[in-house]
């Protein structure tokens, strides 16, 4: 965790970060104690407290390091130019991918917006809504330039990420389909989804 | 709640199911206890555990109660006949309208499948999957007659599912748009990605 690397150590940071998303995902934040997480750790509970003084502290940072992450994956997976079915092809692609491999945080950041006090819940989701700008903005191009027919962008956006975010609950790595494979056709139905003529898309 | 009815008393009972997942949405099933379920409703503990021998029960009977919910409302709302994009229609208006009215009760079934012992986990999803089923069926019988162009009819039910049950993660009663709006909104996406050619998906 960015803030307190250094005074844990690399391996006892992951494994917080590992521990503390899996017992809130299975148990709810609220029902997850500092000594309990502690001792999933195999730390005191006042060795935890020092570097978090509140648990909530420990909920932000997980949150806000999720966030940070996703937003520089697709800042790095962004092909950037004028195309924007390819474009919005590599979002659809790089959402599920860094989602199924964070199934745990993802149900935390998703449930537990509940949990912030207003200042952290505001810094979340003004990260949050960064994010969906860029699909917003992605959606829009793709609209004006003749690309996309849809008639509501801001709209399209959130359905179409609680379409591809929606992957999380129903697989799991021993399916029958690759990640891959089901980025690919949840990238078919996104395109038509969004009124593309993608060779793809004859289906 | 059918199977206690008459006990309680019908204003009990409703003020029990409202107050039960209005907590459990917003701190979670295991962060809330009975004694404390019984307090914001005016009641003894020991007189909810008469009906709710074990705070489990009552999440078992709120979670199949809302499935049932769910499912009674779709075969009232189903029109039948051979026309699937017609009946398709009639689902995501539906299962929207449906959602959107019990926002909390939604939050509660999708998060606490979690909470539920082996049996009544197995329960609930057999309720749940034989309502996907009905979404499947239209799928694979449009698909079959020509209306859709779509080639995986299970996934494409699980994303259109997820995809319209988001709309509790953003939708308020003070939007601007009205559920029926936003219902016909989600059904010209649904079309689209469905690949049906219907004469509102112009947009």
């Amino acid at each position: 965790m960015t803030r307190t690397a250094g005074s844990f150590g690399e391996r006892t940071e992951a494994a917080l970060r590992e521990a503390a998303v899996a017992l809130m995902a299975r148990h709810g934040y609220e029902a997850v104690s500092m000594r309990r997480l502690a001792a999933e750790i195999g730390l005191q509970a006042a060795a935890l407290y020092k570097y978090f003084p509140a648990k909530e502290d420990l909920l932000f940072t997980l949150m806000r390091e999720h966030m940070e992450a996703l937003i520089a994956a697709w800042q790095a997976a962004d092909p950037g130019g004028a195309d924007q079915t390819r474009r919005l092809a590599a979002f659809v692609e790089n959402h599920i991918v860094f989602h199924v491999e964070r199934r745990h945080a993802t149900h935390v950041s998703n449930m537990e917006l509940r949990s912030l006090s207003p200042a952290r819940l505001t810094a979340i989701l003004r990260l949050r809504s960064s994010y969906e700008k860029e699909l917003r903005q992605i959606l829009r191009e793709g609209a004006a330039r003749g690309g996309f027919a849809i008639d509501d962008p801001a709209l399209t956006a959130m359905a179409i990420i609680q379409m591809i975010t929606g992957v999380i609950v129903w697989f799991r790595p021993d399916e029958k389909l690759s990640v891959a494979e089901v980025a690919e056709k949840y990238h078919r139905m996104t395109m038509r989804l969004v009124g593309a003529r993608a060779p793809a898309e004859a289906g």
